[in-house]
């Protein structure tokens, strides 16, 4: 069964070790290139080569791998159509159970596909939120799967904690950590991580300027909905949760905002500078200290490369 | 100054200890997903990720750090537009005497900014082998620099060479390595490496089959030239050189080719599923193996990735 309240160091640690044989442990690379262009010293941590290219399997694992025996039988679901969805059903196929995936009709043949190809069962419904929690409450209440929600879910917090953990202990002097920010699921999991091993790391959120929902959250002290936010980061779009956003608003140094513009000039720089692909929501992490740099002047930081799945036939650049 | 015969055991291992200070050691990466699709275990040496972003520096940094004081005073010459130009650029600056680097006047600006940001004086001419090879006379004659032929060298070649070194450090039970061959200094390197630091490891070359001029010299033992051939492979569109020549037809065990299409779709495959950018040259090695799967079912190769250098505004998918 999932965490009821909000992780602890042990909660972390635990995720960490039931999770541990069933993710890559990524590297942490830098360039000096890149480090030029910055003027300071850049380590990423690349969670675009983690188990369906994302970051988001941590947290699918240690939820999917966190349910009783019985539990388990019944399966997990969720609504996405993005890297979770993936995330969700990688991991109940690991566990040979079965994974309800409920995604708008109108997503991208090429979201579709990589979710069959995990032998999840898709259930499409229209592209509204109501439509969406509709069918999710069907398919749970007919099947008794475990929802697991993308990121408000204490488990799926943990498991993406596992991360920040990994950075402390490759490189244990950060001066910051600086993750992406959408639903607050992976800042969250990296503001404990920094809380609990290591004692001098802040962490700094990135968002993009034109979906900056979580920085006027944390500003104004409530949660305000992503009102159809125009970026190219597909995988920031969402809005905190009541968890998050708690999680978010006691442990965060501060979020920064970049432009689309920099979003883009930052993640065509870690493509040719560092050969590796990934996808623009990763980028923004770099681009607010592109955007920032006498604040990052001579710092150490590690930015948090969440994800690598984009769609080849339409890049930004 | 240069080695003047063939690459003895000792002259690689020796290259080896003169550059190991300045490359990168390369990772060698597996997918599971390639895997699948490919029906064996295959080991991705990863010199996308070299400095200068391709193999091209092992070879030039032997090159360069093997002149002695009084040559090196003079600098390192070369024409080329493509990675050895880079790489010869980068190993003249990081011993702080000149690079001169005969380019025609028709080569991309990206290449052309690539050089002049390691500081190399460019040298421009007609985009012919005669003008190219005039300018690059002159030059030598006019400063005494050292021609870095950019493969038909003996220490260009001991330097590629320490590339299936490292893997076969990494993985001794490799039934196959396959390099792109496009003058053959890579695959000349790899078939010494081969015979010298393994006793089971074969060699085999993978070439566009729209540029198959060393396919067909080692067929008819005798060096057919390379005339403009139409493939978006950039970096294999040379002939063999008689010292390239000479050690593929003792060493290599074949040469496969791969259309056009292969080439493409293996590009595709190695960008989505390992999450790395590698240019068309790197891809023909995969390509092989996916036109010719009964051959290589179950056995395990090494794959050289050679670089990561391309233009992301005109990608072929």
């Amino acid at each position: 069964m999932f965490l009821e309240t909000e992780p602890t160091k042990r909660d972390i640690q635990e995720a960490h070790e039931r999770i541990i044989n069933q993710i890559h442990r990524t590297p942490l690379l830098s360039s000096s290139a890149i480090n030029k262009i910055a003027g300071c010293e850049i380590f990423f941590k690349c969670e675009n080569f983690q188990k369906v290219g994302a970051f988001k399997f941590r947290g699918a694992s240690n939820a999917v791998l966190s349910l009783s025996e019985s539990e388990l039988k019944k399966g997990a679901a969720t609504h996405s159509s993005g890297n979770h969805a993936a995330a969700t059903a990688l991991a109940a196929k690991m566990k040979y159970v079965p994974a309800y995936i409920v995604m708008p009709h109108t997503a991208p043949q090429i979201k579709k596909i990589a979710v069959e190809g995990y032998d999840a069962k898709i259930i499409y419904c229209e592209p509204t939120l109501q439509a969406r929690e509709e069918a999710l409450n069907k398919v749970v209440e007919e099947t008794g799967a475990a929802f697991v929600h993308p990121y408000n879910n204490y488990s799926v917090i943990a498991g993406q904690a596992t991360c920040a953990k990994e950075i402390l202990e490759d490189h244990s002097r950060l001066d910051y950590i600086i993750p992406p920010v959408g639903g607050g699921g992976l800042a969250s999991g990296t503001c404990l991580s920094a809380k609990y091993f290591s004692n001098k790391t802040k962490v700094i959120g990135a968002e993009p300027k034109s979906a900056d929902d979580a920085f006027r959250s944390l500003r104004d002290k409530t949660i305000h909905p992503s009102v159809n936010p125009k970026t190219i980061c597909d995988g920031l779009l969402t809005s905190l949760g009541d968890k998050t956003f708690s999680i978010l608003s006691q442990n965060l140094e501060e979020i920064l905002t970049a432009s689309e513009e920099t979003i883009i000039d930052a993640m065509k720089i870690i493509w040719e500078r560092m050969k590796i692909v990934v996808e623009p929501s990763s980028a923004v992490a770099l681009a607010v200290v592109l955007e920032k740099k006498e604040k990052f002047a001579a710092k150490k930081i590690a930015l948090i490369l969440t994800g690598g799945n984009v769609d080849l036939k339409n890049l930004p650049f």
